[in-house]
């Protein structure tokens, strides 16, 4: 067996890439908590909100306000996506702790998404990395596609290499390797991570798996093997598949908390509080909970308190 | 990366082990036809029917009439659940090529659902297994509560050890370690096979998980690096955790399947097909596909079929 890591950071991005495909706006007030509920449960890291024009992501339009009203809890980290100076901007002026830029491993993503090439996408982040830098803010970088594209299909590990060393010249301090169609297999994880980390340090990278075809927490357990100590997960499993009506999007955090309760590695994160979180936000947004680990311990409580 | 298995079995458990929770009677010609779909597809391995009395498992009730009535492909194995001799005569009178038996690793459960010891409980199959044996019908042994038990929590890795050994000593061509609330962690899994491969044969033990708390895939890939070659899996995920209401049970085959495709593991059962059985049983019964591999491909499929 191989020697896994004895801790792990979870990032919980459920509350903007969990939420930000929603098409019903979620209350600010129900953001808020959500994220509270979260920072009280003992997440180091929430992915809290997207500076990104309102007209592009309606459902995100409020992320000021999200960011002025949540409590933060000392020592956790607060990431925000900024697509551009102008999100930067807005980043700086809500005091995130970290901004995130994205790029695709795949050439065809990135062409039809953003109608540019991988290259040209990451170099228009130079201003948003460079201010980042003078305002003393961390950058995260997110290469999506890293397993594979809905268009192109196969994406070479090379070109998840070669992301991984733009974003670096940019000077992220924390780059995440992203399943965004879920596509990705434990043997898959295995050769990208030996890949990636030849060229950026092992406790710098994270994995950000999509359970649509119930790969992540194989995937997750591969990338533990491979010594990386970060994961994103999004509570309930908030955020479906665009690209496949109805599948499963990201891995749920309460899946995850299980999975490295059970190996004894440490989170600092309570699974309990956790569910409760993950039950709020279901009844909240009206949606079925996408979490297996959150419905059996709910189910598990709700028969308890039928005996007792 | 540790060595894997180059082909595996998987053993389709859907038609017995899926099916026998619904409420609603399951129509004989529906069973038949979800069987022989499976049958195309590949599958060397059905779990086809119980020989049970149909006072304790109604849904059940028609098993000879099942036997009877699928076509079986050459050289594919089907198998039957006999909790007796009664149930065995059935099961040699269907020509049924394997019989299944079982008994708990958790004394609490044993005492609890059949009301006597675990040691006990194995002992009243002697007879089971001798005629079995007598009539070259292959025994295989399922190990319920493999890794943790509703009544007693903990299981200890020394009971299943015990339990193997005493299906070993009753002849079982296979057995199954089972984790029947799907309450295991990859960690665990690497301890339960490491010692119980040391009393039987690694090629002869199978694995069979329950994805209630999301972790069956992560179990697999640990068992695939103990060496295990043999997995149980439910076609569409069909069967329920009886321990928690509304929580998923078996693993779904379609996940399984995907994972081995991923890791270029054989497995000779056609994904597709057994995709197109799920949705067939899903919608045949009312239920929703609980497959996130099948829901996803499903809707791949259907949004091809939308652009066409």
């Amino acid at each position: 067996m191989a020697t896994l890591p004895t801790a792990v950071k979870i990032v919980e991005v459920g509350p903007r890439d969990g939420l930000q495909n929603e098409k019903e706006f979620v209350p600010t007030a129900v953001k808020i908590e959500l994220i509270d509920r979260l920072s009280k449960a003992g997440f180091p890291n929430v992915e809290a909100a997207s500076f990104v024009s309102p007209k592009w992501v309606p459902q995100m339009a409020d992320g000021a306000e999200v960011m002025a009203g949540i409590a933060r809890r000392e020592g956790a980290l607060y990431s925000v996506l900024t697509p551009n100076l102008r999100g930067l901007e807005g980043a700086l002026a809500a005091h995130a702790d970290e901004i995130v830029i994205f790029g695709a491993a795949s050439e065809a993503f990135s062409q039809r998404n953003i109608n540019c090439s991988i290259a040209e996408s990451i170099e228009r982040f130079v201003p948003v990395a460079q201010a980042a830098k003078a305002a003393g803010v961390r950058i995260r970088g997110s290469v999506s596609c890293s397993f594979g594209c809905p268009y192109q299909g196969e994406v070479p590990v090379a070109s998840v290499v070669d992301v991984v060393q733009r974003f670096a010249a940019l000077g992220c301090d924390e780059i995440d390797i992203a399943d965004t169609i879920g596509v990705g297999t434990a043997k898959r994880v295995h050769e990208v991570f030996e890949a990636v980390t030849k060229v950026f340090p092992r406790e710098r990278l994270s994995g950000h798996f999509h359970d649509t075809y119930g790969q992540a927490l194989a995937n997750i357990y591969a990338a533990l093997e491979e010594g990386i100590a970060i994961f994103h997960a999004s509570v309930a499993g908030l955020g479906g598949c665009p690209y496949a009506k109805g599948a499963t999007g990201n891995v749920a955090t309460e899946d995850v908390l299980y999975l490295m309760n059970g190996l004894g590695i440490q989170t600092g994160v309570d699974l309990d509080q956790v569910v409760e979180a993950g039950d709020f936000i279901s009844k909240s947004i009206g949606r079925a909970n996408a979490s297996r680990a959150g419905k059996a311990l709910l189910a598990k409580k709700q028969s308890a308190a039928e005996c007792a």
